[in-house]
This record gives C-alpha cells, sequence and structure tokens, in this order.
C-alpha cells in the first residue's frame, strides 16, 4: 500500500492502441482535447483541478522491466513495441487552462498535441486526475457557498474511495473553498490547515461523560471542542460543556472553543444549545456541526435558523454524493496530415457526444465590468480582433448576427508542458485557491452560481471555427450508404 | 504521485485523542467494532471486501522523522507522545469476518482489540479500505446479477475518485463478479484477466473506418473487437466491420470476435447489429455494449430483448453512483476494567445510530438445506448449544419467544490478526471471488437478493446479549438530568 505504480493506472486498450501505432510508424502528430459536457448538479460552472498531477504524471511517466515483462505475457504486444516502451518517456505538448479556472461544458479545457503514442497513453491517468479533483473541487465550492461564510471542514476521509480519494479530494476541497481538512497527509502535503476534534470514543472510554470532556479541556485548554451528542445532547452534552467551562477551563484563564453535533435534527437542537449556553456565560463558545451535510442541507438547516458557525463535512463531500461523476473525456481532435493540422470529429449517435473538432483556441469574452460574458472557441491560429465590434456565432442559434462590443478576451489555453517537460512554475495550492475565489467574486455573475436554475454560460464560436466544424459534419453524413 | 505515504491516512482527531490516552497511561484495552447501517441501493445484503489491505496497513504502520516533525508543527502532541509514535507498531488483534463474506447492518463485522492508541489510529484508514472495497463489491454484484450470465467488464479507471479507486476498485469489482477490468495495474498485481477494445480514437485518426477496421483487425486477428459508433452504427459501423470480416480476417482463416457500442440507444441498437451480423454471415461475432451502465439499464435493456454477449461499466460501477457512499462505522464497544471488558454504548439522538454494546460474536445460522437463515450476535463468550432448540431475541419484536430448530451455526469472527501480526495465510483473490459466489448460490436465499423489496435478513441476539444490552440502555437514561 506504501508504494503504489501510478504508470500503470492505464486501460489496456491505451496500450494496444499504442502498439497499433507504433506499427505504422508513430510519426503523424496528434491533438487531443480534455472537456466535459455536463455540469456536477445541475450547476451554472465546474471548476478545473487537478492540472499539478496530470504534469506530475507525464513527466514520471516510465514502464519498470516487471511492467514490461507483465505486457509481454498478455502476448498481444510486439517485441519492437515493447523494446520501445523500456525507454519511453512523455515528449508530448501539453495546452491548459490555469488550475482553478471556472470551466463550462463543451470548451476545450486542456490539449495534448504529440505522437499518438504520446497522447494516447497518458489518457486515463490523465482522466482519473482532472475528473475526480473537478468533481470535489466544484462540489466543495457549493458546499462553501451554501454556509454562507461559516467555516467548512473537510472530514471525508473514512468515506472517501480509498485513500487517494481522500488525499487528492482535500487538495481540490481546499481549492473549492473549504478552509481546513481532517486528513493529515493532505494537511502535510498541501499545506492544508488541518482540524480536528473529538471522536465518540472518546467519550465512551470514559463512560462519564464529564470525565471526558475534563481531560480533553485540559489536554487542550486553548482548543476544546467537545462532542455532545454520545448520549443526550440536551440533557447531558450540553450541562457537561457548561460544566467543564466553569469547573476546569474558567480557573485556568480558558475559554471553551465550541461544542460539536453530530446526530439528530441540527437546526432544532444547535438553537437549543445556543439559547443554553448563552444562559450559561458560553457566549463565545461556537458550535459545529456534522452528519451527512451538504449543500442542500446546509442551505435548509440555515434557512430554519440554525446557530451554527462552522460545518464538518464528510461524505457528501468527499463522493460528491448527489452527482458522484464528473463526464470529462478526451478525444483525438486533429492529426497532422503533411505537416498540417487535419480536423476530426466524432459524431456518435447522440448529438450530445458530437465533439468539436480541429486545433481550438478558448478564449474568455469580458465586459467593460470585468465580468465574464462568454466564451469563444476559434481555430488555434485566430486571434480574435476586440478592438472593434467582433461578430460570432453561438451554435445553438447559427442563424442569428451577433456582435461582441466594448469586450477584451483573455486567452484561455496556454502551453504548460513542451516537448515533455513543464516549462510553467508550480503554484502554490494557496494560489489556486485565491484564483477560484477572485474568479467567482470578480468576473462570474452570481445568476451563474445559483443552485436552482442557474444561468447558462455561452460558449459562442467565431465564424471561420463554426463553418469548419459544419463542412466537416456535411462530409460526414452516412445516411446514404 | 508514485510514492504515498499510506499512514498519514488518518484523521488528525485520531492523533489528538491517541495523545489523550497516551496520558493516561494507555493501558486499558479497548475493543472497537466495525458495522454498517445500511445496504447500498436498498438491497438485500452487501459483501465484506478490503480485509486483506487493512491487515497490511496494520502491519506496515510506522512514522517517519518528517512524519513526527510534521506533528510536532502542529503544537497540540506532548514530545513524551511524538517519541513514542517514533517507535510505534500496531500491536492489537483484530477478528474478522472472511472476506468476501455476506454481511448485514447492524452486525459486527471486525473487531480490534488492542490498547486506545493501536485501536483509535488505525480508525481512519481502517474505514476507508473497508468502505470503499465493500461498496463496490456489492455494486458489482448487483451488474453481474442483471447481466445475467453476460460478461461483465470493468472499464471505469477514468471516473474513478482517482488512482486508489480505480486500482482497489477493480480488485472489489472482480470480488463481486465482474470477469475482467481494463485497469492494468489491478490486472497485474491482483492477477485479474485485462480487457480493452478500441477507442473512438483510433477510428478518427484513420478518418476511414474501414481502414481503422483493417489495421486492427490485421494486428488483432484473433481478438478484434471494433467499436462501431463513431460516425453511425448501422450505416457505417456494421456494415465496415463485415466488410472486415469478409476482405481481411477471412482470408486469413479468422473470424471477428465482436463488435462493440458506446452511444445511442444499445437495445434497439444491438437488436439491429444482431440481425446485421447474421445476414451476413457473422453468427459467432460477439455484441459488447458500454456507456453509462449499472444493474438498472442493463435489466432495462434485457428485459427489451438486447442482443448483447456482454457489458462494458464504467462510472457507474466505480463510483457506485447510485448510492455512492457505504456508511460503515467503527465504534468503541467495550474498555478493559480491572482485567474485564465492561460494555460501552452509544445512545446519539437517533436511534439507528445507537449501538451494540460490549465484546460480541456473530454466529450464521444455517438450516438443514444450508440457507443462512439468520444471523446471531452473541456475546463473545457464548457458544450457542444448537443440538437441542435455541432461544433467542429478535430485537425489533424482543416480546416474542423464538426458537432455532434443527439448524447448524457458523462463527464469523476469528482471529485474523494477532500482536499486530497477519496468522492468517493471504487468500488468493480468485479464492475470494469464488467463496462471494458460493454463498450467493448455496447459502443466501433469492428473495435477499432481488433489488425490489428484498427480503430483510434477521440478525437475532442470545438472550444473555439481549438483556445485558437493555440493562445498559436503562442506566443511561439521561432524560432525568
Amino acid at each position: 500500500m506504501q508504494n503504489r505504480n501510478a504508470n500503470l493506472i492505464m486501460d489496456l486498450y491505451e496500450l494496444t492502441m499504442a502498439n497499433g501505432y507504433f506499427s505504422i510508424g508513430n510519426d503523424k502528430k496528434t491533438a487531443f482535447d480534455y472537456f466535459y459536457r455536463k455540469n456536477p448538479d445541475n450547476g451554472g460552472f465546474a471548476i478545473f483541478a487537478g492540472l499539478e498531477q496530470v504534469i506530475e504524471y507525464v513527466e514520471n511517466l516510465r514502464f519498470k522491466k516487471d511492467d514490461i515483462d507483465y505486457f509481454k505475457s498478455l502476448n498481444v504486444f510486439s517485441d519492437e513495441f515493447l523494446d520501445f516502451l523500456k525507454d519511453f518517456k512523455f515528449r508530448g505538448d501539453i495546452y491548459a487552462f490555469d488550475e482553478g479556472s471556472i470551466i463550462y461544458p463543451q470548451e476545450p479545457i486542456l490539449r495534448v498535441v504529440g505522437s499518438p503514442v504520446d497522447a494516447q497513453i497518458i489518457e486515463t491517468a490523465l482522466l482519473s486526475a482532472l475528473n475526480h479533483q473537478s468533481l470535489i473541487a466544484t462540489k466543495a465550492r457549493r458546499i462553501v457557498k451554501a454556509a454562507a461564510g461559516r467555516t467548512v471542514a473537510d472530514f471525508g476521509a473514512r468515506r472517501a474511495h480509498n485513500m487517494d480519494a481522500a488525499f487528492y479530494g482535500a487538495r481540490a476541497a481546499y481549492i473549492g473553498g473549504v478552509s481546513a481538512t481532517a486528513t493529515l497527509l493532505a494537511a502535510k502535503e498541501f499545506n492544508i490547515p488541518a482540524n480536528g476534534t473529538m471522536a465518540h470514543s472518546w467519550v465512551m472510554y470514559f463512560n462519564d461523560e464529564f470525565e471526558a470532556f475534563k481531560r480533553y479541556a485540559l489536554l487542550y485548554p486553548d482548543n476544546a471542542v467537545l462532542l455532545i451528542d454520545t448520549y443526550d445532547v440536551l440533557h447531558s452534552g450540553v450541562p457537561n460543556a457548561v460544566k467543564t467551562q466553569k469547573e476546569i477551563l474558567a480557573p485556568l484563564g480558558k475559554k471553551l472553543k465550541g461544542v460539536r453535533i453530530d446526530s439528530g435534527d441540527l437546526a432544532y437542537l444547535s438553537k437549543k444549545v445556543r439559547i443554553a449556553l448563552d444562559e450559561a456565560g458560553l457566549n463565545e463558545c461556537k458550535i459545529f456541526v456534522s452528519n451527512s451535510l451538504d449543500e442542500y442541507t446546509i442551505s435548509s438547516i440555515l434557512a430554519q435558523g440554525g446557530a451554527i458557525d462552522g460545518f464538518g463535512v464528510g461524505e457528501r463531500l468527499i463522493t460528491s454524493k448527489s452527482d458522484p461523476v464528473f463526464g470529462g473525456v478526451y478525444k483525438l481532435a486533429a492529426v497532422e496530415v503533411n505537416g498540417e493540422f487535419t480536423p476530426r470529429i466524432k459524431l456518435s449517435e447522440a448529438v450530445e457526444k458530437m465533439t468539436n473538432p480541429g486545433l481550438k483556441q478558448l478564449w474568455r469574452v469580458y465586459d467593460k465590468s470585468g465580468h465574464a460574458v462568454a466564451d469563444l472557441i476559434t481555430s488555434a491560429d485566430e486571434t480574435p480582433d476586440f478592438s472593434k465590434p467582433y461578430r460570432y456565432v453561438d451554435p445553438e442559434k447559427p442563424w442569428e448576427i451577433r456582435y461582441f462590443e466594448n469586450c477584451s478576451a483573455k486567452k484561455m489555453l496556454n502551453l504548460v508542458v513542451k516537448d515533455g517537460k513543464r516549462i510553467v512554475s508550480k503554484r502554490s495550492l494557496e494560489e489556486i485557491r485565491n484564483y477560484v475565489k477572485n474568479q467567482l467574486t470578480n468576473e462570474i455573475w452570481e445568476e451563474e452560481q445559483r443552485f436552482e436554475n442557474p444561468h447558462k454560460h455561452y460558449v459562442d464560436m467565431s465564424v471561420k471555427y463554426h463553418e469548419m466544424k459544419m463542412s466537416l459534419l456535411k462530409s460526414k453524413n452516412f445516411k446514404q450508404v
């Protein structure tokens, strides 16, 4: 469990196809796009997270002797290909949005350009890293928004889908705005504030709730948060917490930091507990709650006047329970033919599974107030001129004639890995987290951030790009076959 | 990403409490139970998986210098405790069900006995391992059952909650009955058959579907499964697959193994594809389908006569999308006082969060046909005598007088780790998987296995155990405080 060969988090078919590309020369460059199709929880946006891990992955991807031996045992690869894998390094380029960017469905968020083998075999690990962290960052942001300024701590490790889900999930949750994590490894490695209170086992061990509280308060007089629901919140937990303050902490000149409620009706109990604490003079003692919380339960509890200072959020954050799949995909967009990238498209039976072909750039378009009014897909070689009204196409209403006026645009896809090497410096988690916060405060309309029927962000196309896509679509009409 | 310090997948509070137990001597033994409260997807049972990883974890749990340095930087632990952690090894005992056992809510599935520090600090990792793998094994079994004898392969890595979720998820899915995985690392490390077909990128790369099929068939003439939905299943994919058989494989004396459909209406398309393949003489060519499948969509597709030989199941298996949280918990059950284990109970506001106190044994009770008719909780020192009618208590109807007659019982909790060392040999994954299959075929009533309103398995109590629990409950009545 301590060591893990991340290289082989790879679907078999990545290698069977790579073996195929290798057999025909592996010499034409390809471009693959990462994008997703639907916002989690029917929200208005998602948060792009996990890029740092993708860069680490591609920089370190190597096959060891026992990996090659295993591949050989499958009897599907040529000896030449297995030899080639012995010295394999990823040598492609990666263009990506900054980590922490607000992202929208259908737009290219990351592009890999490289030999077909290079671009193909990183697919599974890239998708797993980006899909997982983008899912949790997006969920965390929703929960933090519902908490309306109160603290939110990640308590999810025990219900996470194993260790990485706890570890990288804590990272993503911090990007999304939670203020602390209980998971020590994530706190240590990513420099996230560590947070924790007390378990029921501590109270049960002493078999006397006051004894348990007393011991804990003496150990942690500056930071004691007492868990008050082991036996009975109002008739045992609160009186014992008050007694702990009066008999143990007050004589030391200390104040009880808080209490935590982990079961029962959190709105009702928190109000009753607040009154009881205030009546006993513990006005500064904070109330923390936990127990299957998410943005929906938190909104409801607060709407009912829950007297709560902070939330511990576990299973529904770390699994994104209400929508646990982030459906990001990685699709071939272009192949080099005679030195030029020619677009490729996937049609499929389902229109929503149709891809945006070709080498593209994504521009975020801002109005004068600095708000993002739309995103714009252009061909990679276009630089839209926003110094005058700029004509674009709404792909859902291509017959309309539309212009951006008095706008500016930011190029979103930028080179981060060149010839297999990182060319941008590693950003701190704090920086990524602040970037998320800044965008949501200053750039993204509040209307896109509400939970119910959020405004749909426009992802428009340049005239040139839209014409290219339409002509490609017409060339792929198979109904006559 | 290659190395990971699994030891620190640990909530901060495990260590703050351990610091507390250490400060008061850490000398009274404790017993903690692992159990869960609700079957996933409202099913009739779950499958216990992940035990092997728990044993590995406790055997290898050590703290390194930089872990200790990090703990010190938090300024909450005593120097003596940090010194103690330098040489810490888990020295407790673990009793557990065999991995792969069918399990039911509320019953003790695993018990840890050890010093409070030993028993406390393994909580988070133990829960994460058991909850995740039990969740996925249970989901996999449901999907395999829905597939009614057709093959099911795990294609989930790209939507898994990061690498471990793909890796251990593949292991758990195999325990639950899938026949293969696409994830190479799991296939290699756990000796699971590897499975894979072809991606849309392969077809798009060549820009000519037949060219792509031809190249693939020449590379893999014995194993070619062609992906036929890149452009148009019926008007392009199938005709090109037939052409590949006739022009490429037939001259080599080979037969096309199969086709895969990854989008559209899988019931409708598979029937049409079957007819087209049969008309062209490709009667042995199999049809595989994928695309957001789970037990519900598979049941529906098969009820509509889908002509399908095998399913590739991804996101809804690897995240257990319809119910992604397995709520297993780890609760203190007893503490040694004057050399004897005295029971501990947690009440909580919610009755379903009340625990079963004390040192317990769990017996599976079989009738003469070998079917499991109930489970029975006794105190750990009871050996029920089934040679004559055995009186037990149904905890939901304690006033009834009930007997097991002509039954036998199997002890389910057995010692697997003693003084921190594994004392049972490692079981192969194949063995665990067969054990699951045998129980579901021979021991577990079909009525407990149906998806809709399954029969609820009884978890009964011995008279002695039930009396102990009731007297403890009465002693904890706080309403008079």
